[in-house]
């Protein structure tokens, strides 16, 4: 969701270990700024410093490169803010999308570029979509123990909803980033569900004191 | 926004209207069934039945053939139902794209895919969007004609808001189309519209008896 660099930097050492973060720096550099059709084992291996030999072996052609670079951007240990409110946590979230949607070169704009490309990269981007709401979840999650929001919420479905604007403007319109957005989409989802007859929280009494 | 036929059936007459008709025809059906890829001027010409020289001469490479299928598709005269409620009227425009975009080769979403890889591309389909989201604002004007929202109220915010989920969900999440999200995700974004405080409609008296 959010694109922080797919690279672990603090990865437990080893040649093995050194050589991937080598590669996938290398991979991400090129896609960046160059494109799909750039990631080549042989660009990536000179672009990396490494052995062609060695970058065949491990990655065997463009979509291992691609798909480990998915399973790298997965593996990163990201925890969405903590605001203290839903409208405002479900903001820092879009503001870290659009961010990071935004940025020159991005690689999450990448990523969902190749995924049109690959069959591969399709189906890592739908794990690492899955991975990423799933870790923004806690959002929800946190809301409901405030009272802000009944347990019967579909923590998901709330997340799609705020966050899919922000993905919309920026990279299916092609839109300037609006600064305004982060915070209307968040509120608008926050209104939305609160309207349904699911999710409003019950009585304040029933929320500070539960039977 | 929704994917009708790219290619207009009842073009005014002539060779040169009809040997368009015939390229688009081929070029959408190109773009479904193999990609942007097999997009060539020879592949065209040969599915059209029109002379390779022809194809070369009007729309030179796969860039021109592709920005005129989109003009093509900019050109239908498309009109949003009308069901008599905003809820109702947004429920419907995202069925149609829901419908557009889960079918099988749609050309949706392989003019969306094809926006990745072309300058061009991405410049008609961010002329398209224009067009639709243009198109639809009708939905929101008759909303406020009917007293539904107030004349404050920013319609094309309120389109984006109400169409992205249903797009991030099938074109970029991967997902399978979630037959409750049409309606969801319309009945959210009028809920933070009227949570906000341009928008909620006058009083009643105020609406039905206009001073």
């Amino acid at each position: 969701m959010s694109s922080p660099s797919p690279t672990p930097r603090t990865r437990p050492g080893g040649r093995t270990a050194r050589i991937r973060t080598q590669v996938l720096d290398a991979v991400s550099a090129e896609l960046a700024e160059n494109g799909y059709d750039a990631v080549t084992v042989d660009a990536v291996a000179a672009r990396a410093g490494v052995h062609r030999a060695t970058v065949y072996r491990r990655w065997r052609d463009t979509g291992g490169l691609i798909a480990d670079l998915f399973t790298a951007a997965g593996d990163i240990d990201w925890q969405p803010r903590d605001t203290g409110s839903l409208v405002g946590d479900l903001t820092a979230l879009n503001q870290e999308i659009q961010d990071s949607l935004g940025e020159p070169n991005s690689i999450a704009v990448a990523l969902i570029a190749v995924s049109f490309r690959s069959a591969e990269a399709a189906d890592a981007l739908r794990r690492l979509w899955a991975d990423r709401y799933h870790q923004s979840e806690v959002v929800v999650r946190r809301a409901v123990a405030r009272g802000e929001l009944a347990p019967a919420v579909d923590a998901r479905a709330l997340l799609i909803t705020a966050t899919a604007p922000v993905y919309h403007q920026v990279v299916l319109l092609r839109l300037e980033p609006d600064p305004e957005l982060p915070r209307r989409a968040a509120e608008s989802a926050v209104a939305g569900v609160l309207s349904t007859s699911c999710c409003a929280p019950a009585a304040p009494s029933d929320v500070t004191s539960p039977p």
